[in-house]
C-alpha cells in the first residue's frame, strides 16, 4: 500500500470552508454593488508578473517578502504582493483603450511571505478602489463616500473615517523652517497612539525645541469639532494654503451630504512616508477600535511613473477582506447565510428516483434550493445528514404517499408535518415555512 | 529622468478589462446561483501548495507545465494547475469537519506554463463542481442536471451533453477476451471524430480482426435514439452489466425530467485513460460544434487516495470559463452589461460641488448608479467622457437651474431634455428612461 501524503497546507495559507466562503462572497457582492453604483468598474490582472514590473529596476533587495522565482523560460517572475503596482502597470499599458478619469475596483488575492506570527497570512484578499486621472476635491470626496457606503452596505453604521492631508503637515513645518526635520518628526508623530502626551512632547522637543513641539502637538490634535479643528489650522497656516482649501471643500460636501457623523478631521493621520501626497484617511470601527484601520488610502500625484511618462494623479483606498471578515464576525454583523439547501427530498425507494428528482426540479423552479438524498439509506441516516447540514425541511414520498400521489413535507425545526400535498403545494408550503 | 519600464505582461497572461470582467462576474454569479439551488456550496483553497501535495511523491518529472519553486523557507512549492488535486487534499484534510456526501463548487484561477500557441493561456479560471462520498445514479444525474441548468442560466438552450460509461467499453472487450488490447483500442476510438469510418475499421481490424472491429464500431456508434442505443448495447453485453444498469437509471431520470433533448447517450465518449471509472460526459454547443467540449467530467471511484485511506467516490464536471466566455461572445449570447453608470452629474460650477454630490447620492438612493464629473472642465469635454463610457443620461445644474432650484435631465441617446425637475423627479425620469 503506498504511503499517504499528509494533506497539509503551507504555513500562512488556509482553505476557505463553505460557511466562510459564502460570507466572503456575500461581502464581495455587496461591495461590488456599492462600487458599481458610484460608477466604478471591475478589472483583473495576472497573479504572476515580471519581477521587474512588480519591484522596479532596483528591486533585487527591496522586498524579501515577495514570492519571486524563475519560470520555465528562465524569466524573473513574482506573485503580486498588492494591487496598486499591477494597477499602475495596467494604466500605463492600456492608456490607449481607456478614458480618463478611470475608476476601477479590483478584488483579488495577493501574496506576501510575511512572518506568520500575530495572525498574519501569506495569501489574502485585497479590495482596492481608485479614481485615476484627476486631482480634485470631487474625486477625493467620492472615494470617502464610497468608503462610508461600503460599511453601511455591510451593516456597519458605527464607523468613523479619519481624514487629513499629507501636505498640511509639510506646510506647517516649512513655514517654521523645519523641513530638514520632516522625516524624524513624522516618524515620531506616527507613534502618537502608542505614546502619552508627555513622552511625545519630550521626543518632539528633542527634534525642534519645546515651544515648537507644543505648537506641533496642538496642530495635530483634533479640536472637539471638525469646524474648530479646521479653523485652528487656518490660524497656523498661510491663508492660501491649498491643502486646507481642499479639506474645506471636502467638508462642505460631507456636511451637505449629511455625513458629518461618519467623518473626523484628524491631522495625526499620516499614512507612511512616500506614496501619498494629498488627502489621507483611515477607517475605524467604533465598536472595535483596537483592531486598527480597516480601510485606508489617500491621494497620490503620480500612479504609474515607473511605466509611463503620462502623469496620472489619483485617489483610492484599500480594504483587507480577511481582517474585515474577522471584524464582522466579532461584531456579529455577519448575517447568517445558510450553506444548506431549503429542502431535502428523501430517497425512500430507489425505484422512485426519477420522481424524486422531478419533484426537486419543481421546487427549484419555484425558487427554492433542493436536493435529493443520493442513496436509499436508512431514514435515520438521511435525517442525520439533513441535521448535520442544517437543511430545514424534508419531503417524504414513500409507499403510503405513492398510493395517494401526494407528498408529505416535514419542517425539521418544528417537527411539524404537512401531508397530502401536490408538488405545487409542497413548494408553496416550503416557501411559507422559510419566511422568518 | 529615470528609464521607463515597459508595462508588459508575461506571455500567456492577460489583463481583464472592465467589459470582459463584468461579463465574467455575471457568468460566475449566474452559475453560483444554479449550484446553490442544487445544494452545492463554495470553497476555496490556496493558490500555492507543497509541490508534493500537487504532484504526488514521484512528481519530479511528471508535470513540466507546473510553476514550481523554492519559497523563502526553501520549501518546494507550486501554483495549483487544476482544482481537482487541491479538492482531494481538502477533502482528506477536513474529513472531520465535513459531512458526506459533500457537494462543492470552486471557481478559481489555475496556472500552467503551457505552450501559448493555439490561443492557450497560462493563467485561466476554472469552475469545478463535484459531489463526493456517494456512488449512485442519483448523484450522477444531479451533476448532469446541474450542467444543463448552468447553460440554460447563461441563455444557452441549444446544448447537448454526450454521456457514456467508461466501464461499458471494458465490459464489452472483456466479454470478447480483448482486455489486452484495451489501451490501443481506446486510443484508436479516441481519434474517432478525426478519422472516417473506413480508416477507423482498418486501424481497429489491425488490433482485433475485421469482424470484431465492425462489432466494436457498431457498439460505439449511437443509434438514432438513446433508447435504441441502450437496447442495442443490451444485446452485446451480459444482462447484469452494472454500467448499463446505471445508464438506464440515468435515462429514466432524464426522461422523467423532460430533459431528453439535452442529452445524448454516446458510447464513443471515453475521456482519457486513468482518472474516470464510471459515467463520463462532454458538452457541445449545437451552434458552435467546432470548439469542442465546453464542460466535461465523470465519475471516479477514489478522489483522495494520495492523502487518505478513506475511500471517496465522486462525480463532477469542470467548465473552462475563458473558453466559455469566448463561445458566448461568438454566439452573441452575452447580454450587454453596461460598465457605465446610468447618470453623469455634470460639474458646471465648482462652487456647487456639494449640491452635485447631494443629487448623485439621491439618485443612488433611488437605485440608480450615478457619478459627478470630477472637474469643472468644458461642457464638451464632460459630454465626450459620457459618450466614451456610454453613460446614457446627464444632469445639468448650472446658473439657470440654480435660480429655479430645479434640474435638467438629458437623455444623451435621444438628445431629449427634461427640464424643471426636482431631485426626486430626476430620479424617476431617469429610471423610466432606462427601461428598454
Amino acid at each position: 500500500m503506498p504511503d499517504i501524503i499528509e494533506p497539509k497546507t503551507l504555513r500562512g495559507f488556509r482553505d476557505s470552508l463553505p460557511q466562510e466562503e459564502l460570507a466572503r462572497q456575500r461581502i464581495q457582492e455587496r461591495l461590488s454593488a456599492v462600487f458599481r453604483r458610484f460608477g466604478f468598474v471591475p478589472i483583473d490582472t495576472p497573479a504572476l508578473e515580471y519581477a521587474e514590473i512588480l519591484l522596479g529596476k532596483g528591486g533585487g533587495e527591496t522586498d524579501k517578502q515577495v514570492y519571486r522565482f524563475r519560470d520555465h523560460g528562465q524569466r524573473d517572475v513574482a506573485l503580486r504582493f498588492d494591487l496598486t503596482v499591477p494597477f499602475a502597470r495596467f494604466m500605463a499599458g492600456h492608456a490607449g483603450e481607456l478614458y480618463l478619469p478611470f475608476k476601477r475596483y479590483h478584488m483579488a488575492k495577493v501574496w506576501r511571505g510575511e512572518n506568520t506570527q500575530r495572525g498574519r497570512y501569506r495569501e489574502f484578499m485585497q479590495i482596492d478602489f481608485d479614481s485615476v486621472g484627476t486631482d480634485s476635491a470631487s474625486a477625493d470626496f467620492e472615494i470617502l463616500e464610497v468608503m462610508q457606503a461600503s460599511f453601511l452596505a455591510l451593516g456597519i453604521e458605527r464607523v468613523r473615517i479619519h481624514v487629513s492631508h499629507r501636505e498640511l503637515f509639510n506646510r506647517f513645518l516649512a513655514a517654521r523652517g523645519l523641513e530638514a526635520q520632516y522625516l524624524p518628526i513624522l516618524r515620531t508623530i506616527d507613534k502618537m497612539r502608542k505614546l502619552d502626551r508627555g513622552e511625545l512632547v519630550e521626543q518632539l522637543a528633542g527634534l525642534c525645541g519645546k515651544d515648537r513641539a507644543e505648537e506641533l502637538l496642538s496642530f495635530i490634535t483634533p479640536a472637539p469639532t471638525d469646524a474648530e479643528t479646521l479653523a485652528g489650522m487656518g490660524k497656523l497656516l498661510p491663508p492660501d494654503c491649498e491643502p486646507l482649501q481642499r479639506l474645506r471643500a471636502l467638508w462642505a460636501c460631507i456636511e451637505e451630504g449629511g455625513l458629518a457623523s461618519f467623518f473626523r478631521f484628524d491631522p495625526s493621520i499620516t499614512r507612511g512616508l512616500d506614496y501619498y501626497t494629498g488627502v489621507v484617511f483611515e477607517t475605524f470601527l467604533l465598536d472595535l477600535p483596537d483592531i486598527g484601520s480597516v480601510c485606508s488610502g489617500g491621494r497620490y500625484n503620480d500612479l504609474a511613473s515607473l511605466y509611463t511618462r503620462e502623469k496620472l494623479p489619483g485617489v483610492g483606498a484599500s480594504i483587507g477582506l480577511d481582517r474585515l471578515l474577522a471584524a464582522l464576525e466579532e461584531l456579529k454583523a455577519l448575517e447568517a447565510v445558510s450553506a444548506a439547501p431549503a429542502v431535502l427530498v428523501l430517497l425512500l425507494d430507489e425505484g422512485l428516483l426519477p420522481q424524486y428528482h422531478r419533484l426537486a426540479a419543481e421546487l427549484r423552479r419555484a425558487g427554492l434550493s433542493a436536493e435529493v438524498y443520493p442513496e436509499p439509506r436508512k431514514l435515520a441516516v438521511q435525517l442525520k445528514y439533513a441535521e448535520r447540514r442544517g437543511i430545514p425541511m424534508a419531503v417524504f414520498f414513500g409507499p403510503e404517499e405513492r398510493a395517494s400521489g401526494r407528498y408529505t413535507l416535514k419542517d425539521l425545526r418544528s417537527r411539524k408535518s404537512y401531508e397530502g400535498l401536490t408538488g405545487q403545494a409542497t413548494a408553496e408550503t416550503a416557501r411559507r415555512l422559510l419566511q422568518p
